[in-house]
């Protein structure tokens, strides 16, 4: 039951553009992690442990989408991408720090297929320090609490260092005063609300509530991304033209369009490409859009299999899989994809309204990736 | 079996000096805690619960020793302390996110008499939410990283509004690269190292690592909070005499020195004052420089009984009070307190070098204050 991305027809950058964009993407996520691997602030980082745990989801080398548009955003508006690459590491290491600390509040043992920080560090506690399960737990949180609270202060330092690439201090200035006063603020209103809604009864909540959340969650930290960088490329931070905000608004959209076809591959998708079981996410009890259109919308026996389903770990297989085809039957996916469509056809209508560019065809296709990756 | 703080005799204010400081400690802490009430950022910090976790410890008021040092240390430059306002917040709400994390990792359940971040709400998800103990504990601990999270990006984002108090953009920046770059890095070893101190066996320790976590883990940001007030009161980042760096050693001094005192309280001070009983520290296995000390003089048989309660919550109140009785003799009491006050004398001296005002006065009761404080 793998489900197209389907995305509307404007979308669609040809092959070709696909291939200069992943030319693109590979070489500017070279330019980041060699800054990130080379900045001279990192033998400050000590003991070993949190040097290594800090080190952790940067070794893996994330596909970076986020530094990419920033350096793209920078472009796209006549900037010089090369000032931009400091905020671009920031981002990334931003993006790091909030991983590992959902990790511990998620419970997640894995990412792309390695252990979490608190995971792996639990493990070391157990088996080389030899400490009990409980005190190996509570050591391998530890160490991932302070390691994001490392790499969120180290975010902060990258972002100023912008100014030893030619960025002025008040453009550097205001990129940390963003940062501080507004993306942090909504990317942990995005968390706290995650958590919460897992935890209350689904009544209580409506679609825009759940809509909220992923703007905030997914979509603020892509509308940063896009904004710091054209906001470098403009080298003011009075933006006549508003570039900086539309391309803010086109990168939000693409978000939380993201989101949405997560919340679908994440019911829909088959167990080979997710690494997780087919409804993992009804069992896990996600508030996912798609289970508040069904559950508006399908009969009073439905509702019950869907509440007696929805984050219960004891649910079988079976009422599970029922479960993915009453959400199927009740229109709740195609519901949810064609409101993703929706947003990524406002995302590219933003797009048109800047000026024509080489950067602007590698943003669609920014878009294009971004949207129809596979697990 | 209290202990005199018994300093050396130059660091004695007269109880006028005392008087007048405490009255300036007032008026310096009540301007900081006006500035952070009024913040205008704080309608953006969301939902209720995060809202509420962000501002318990700000309610508390501390008593404002970290802001004040930071405002004392502009004025004794010859700087505007009104500039340094935001700056002082900063370093306040600096303070109490690793406060509201590490009492996650401490386990601590009350501060000041108030729950922690973390105790509090998970008593809130058990009661309210009705929540099981387990998934109470998670909620707790979840909220407490989020706020804590949220708190450093807020002081990060009160020290970049500096400038709105005319502080020049590249001094502004200056603040925010030495505290991404040398502060937290440097404070989140002193309690990574404490964390793993604890699980060690002393022997594999020495003094100068006991000596090296308490510099890291306390001095660090009195260092930090001197140097920068004085910064912003010299308006430059090139400080040809030296001053901040000067004012920023005698605040590190004062830290490692209230650090020892802090250790022999924890030892020898009354269960009234502490509000612990008499030894606790001990019983915790926390690795203070007395039981270094009294390890590494005393005979086989005294040294059995300090390693059989070290760590050990299980120890009866008499082998603890015989434990403290040992410690006592070893000298090793005797030998803290006097390299406290060898510390509290260097940091004098350092005083003394700079320009005579009233502010150095002030600076100099800041001194006694924080090294004659009683639980």
């Amino acid at each position: 039951m793998a489900i197209s991305s389907n995305p509307p027809a404007d979308a669609v950058s040809s092959s070709e553009q696909m291939a200069a964009f992943s030319e693109a993407l590979e070489s500017r996520r070279q330019l980041v992690y060699n800054y990130l691997d080379n900045w001279p602030g990192v033998t400050s980082f000590k003991p070993r442990d949190i040097y290594d745990a800090l080190f952790s989801y940067v070794r893996q080398r994330g596909k970076g989408l986020r530094p990419s548009l920033l350096l793209l955003s920078c472009g796209a508006v006549g900037g010089d991408e090369a000032q931009a690459v400091p905020a671009a590491a920031a981002i990334e290491i931003f993006h790091i720090w909030t991983l590992v600390h959902d990790d511990i509040i998620d419970r997640d043992e894995t990412r792309r297929g390695h252990p979490t920080v608190h995971a792996q560090y639990t493990r070391l506690a157990r088996e080389v320090m030899d400490l009990s399960d409980t005190e190996s737990a509570h050591y391998g949180t530890a160490v991932a609490i302070l390691a994001g609270d490392l790499q969120q202060s180290w975010s902060f330092g990258l972002l100023a260092d912008s100014v030893s690439r030619g960025v002025s201090p008040e453009v550097t200035l205001k990129l940390v005063q963003r940062m501080a006063g507004s993306l942090t603020p909504q990317l942990l209103e995005g968390e706290m609300l995650d958590v919460q809604f897992a935890l209350a009864p689904p009544a209580g909540l409506s679609e825009d509530d759940v809509l909220h959340m992923l703007s905030r969650k997914t979509a603020a930290l892509l509308d940063y991304a896009a904004w710091a960088g054209a906001t470098i490329g403009l080298g003011t931070h009075r933006d006549g033209d508003g570039l900086a905000g539309k391309l803010g608004r086109f990168a939000s959209l693409c978000g939380t369009a993201f989101q949405l076809q997560d919340d679908l591959l994440g019911v829909t998708g088959d167990e080979g490409m997710l690494g997780k079981p087919v409804g993992s996410d009804i069992r896990e009890g996600k508030r996912t859009l798609i289970i508040f259109r069904a559950l508006a919308t399908v009969d009073e026996e439905a509702r019950r299999l869907i509440l007696s389903v929805l984050g219960n770990d004891k649910a079988s297989s079976e009422s599970l899989k029922e479960t993915v085809a009453i959400l199927q039957q009740s229109g709740a996916f195609e519901y949810v994809r064609e409101l993703a469509n929706s947003y990524i056809s406002q995302a590219l209508a933003i797009l048109e309204t800047i000026p024509e560019s080489d950067y602007k065809t590698l943003l669609r296709s920014w878009a294009s990736f971004l949207l129809a990756r596979k697990y």
